[in-house]
């Protein structure tokens, strides 16, 4: 079975790649080939005994979809993205990666297979950023998209894409809505949900952090690990079962920035929440409010996606997965 | 005040018109220029005062949505659209128009705004095809776009690139669902949903008409002076009423066939409803089967669309509007 990844240089793309040395995708053939694509060129994971290439391709360069999918993969994974903020920020960039990018790779696809049949899986990362404005704490399966960001509308046309592809019959394929992922590994960044980790992260290893929103404000998260084997389901599960909705709310933990704090407490204590600052920013809580607080991701869950069942174990999996077991 | 209209060939486009000639657009500037384009050449309105030019333009064509919005009108009608049955078997003419089109058009209106600030109202029909899969019978406002048709999507995907241009302030803009009209004044055409306007506009002039589904067959139907009444709402309506979410399913009634042919029993009698011929067709049934039978259509109601209240309405409508007050 040979893989592509669209968007491997991102963390999740990284990460996937990665547990495919550790352990092989189950119910799957083995895998004979990954092909390991992104803007910049992506790592090899330490460790692979199947063959692997590297390519640095930007969907938005003529002929680069066609050049992508030209080792005709069993499984697409499409990660890539151009971020929120950057996307609101750059109109026609935005529009030209999430919403063209992603058309070149469908189209590339629908052309190849009508001229040999070829029929891939489209595993597509969609984003709960196609939710917004004055939706209800829980959100159903079948609550409206309707996205207040360029970002949002931007995968919420991917999603679109996808369910009329695979209709037709192009390509089989899955849009996964993946929650915010927490605890984030690496160094703080800029964006307005950088806290959700960088307030675990950073006291994990004695540093202080900033929290710019009240300890009321309630978020949707799940772990690293969780989203990679969001992925890893998605790319063998039987999408007979989806019927005519591909796209599907991830499950997640609907936790407060409190419970967060608590969570930290009860496994690190007093001296790692104390390194937290509180220092409120209007602008980011204006900017978070806007985020759905919660899902009732029934779909997804009937279908085997899993997650953390408490806060407790998504920092211990950072802490497994990204301090070798210790904290400081 | 000047009015562009694309797709001004169509019925619904040609009706919105002539509307302007009876009466002119509540609140609104008095009417100084009126556009009307098309693929083939729009006809101008009998009696129309007003200067008006006509456009013959094909918004897939490098240029033309530049060509079209170069008058810079203060409203901008887009009802252009490749219709359901042809988007369905032509994939790529159905993107081309209703997808490219439509981005098109929307993106010569950022550009210009770039240039002068100029910034119109936009109007966009889009369609209760939107709404596909496993829905209730009553389909509330806050339920999500599934189309199950390629021209679904695209007019799914216009919904969100409306919302989107719209919240970034380079038009404003509203978004029409509308419901399927009846009675379609014309010849019988091959549209899967043409019997239901057949079963009264045929038996009214003492012409057999068809039925391919049971009478119990609900769906979700208004007049086109109701869908007429809806475009000159939405184009004098204040926008800044709709807040984020400014694509609406419009009122219509939910009524059967069986309803539909009582209400034809008490305006025509029983010599207009012999003349319909029950002749099933499990495939159009099938593809019936897959289209909303009623909505929950609070917004829209409480922003002031009207529909009909009943079937003898729409009838007495077609009567009045189409016959000249007269039946066989």
């Amino acid at each position: 079975m040979h893989i592509l990844v669209i968007g491997a240089a991102g963390m999740i793309g990284r990460k996937f790649a990665e547990s495919l040395v550790r352990s092989p995708l189950p119910g799957a053939p083995a895998l004979s080939r990954l092909t390991l694509a992104d803007v910049v060129a992506p790592a090899v994971p330490d460790g692979l005994s199947t063959p692997c290439e590297t390519m640095t391709c930007d969907l938005t360069q003529p002929g680069a979809a066609e050049r992508l999918i030209n080792g005709q993969p069993d499984i697409i994974l499409h990660l890539a993205a151009i971020v929120s903020g950057e996307a609101e920020a750059d109109f026609d960039k935005g529009y030209a990666v999430n919403l063209d990018g992603t058309r070149s790779l469908f189209e590339a696809i629908r052309h190849q297979g009508l001229r040999n049949g070829w029929k891939p899986r489209v595993v597509f990362a969609s984003s709960n950023a196609v939710f917004g404005g004055d939706f209800p704490d829980i959100i159903p399966d079948d609550y409206i998209l309707t996205p207040q960001t360029s970002y949002g509308t931007q995968k919420a046309i991917g999603e679109l894409l996808l369910a009329d592809y695979r209709r037709r019959g192009i390509f089989d394929g899955i849009g996964l809505r993946l929650p915010t992922i927490c605890v984030r590994p690496g160094k703080p960044n800029r964006a307005a949900s950088g806290f959700f980790s960088g307030i675990i992260r950073e006291p994990l290893v004695g540093l202080e952090a900033i929290l710019p929103v009240p300890e009321t404000t309630r978020h949707w998260m799940t772990s690293p690990r969780s989203a990679v084997q969001f992925l890893r389901h998605a790319a063998t599960l039987d999408l007979d079962r989806l019927g005519e909705r591909p796209n599907l709310s991830m499950p997640a933990l609907s936790v407060t920035v409190g419970e967060q704090i608590e969570a930290l407490r009860r496994i690190a204590g007093d001296k790692a929440v104390a390194l937290i600052r509180h220092a409120p920013d209007e602008a980011v809580a204006r900017i978070v409010a806007g985020w759905a607080r919660g899902f009732d991701p029934q779909r997804a869950l009937s279908l085997g996606f899993t997650t953390e069942q408490s806060f407790d174990a998504i920092i211990q999996a950072h802490i497994e997965d990204e301090l070798d077991g210790h904290i400081a």
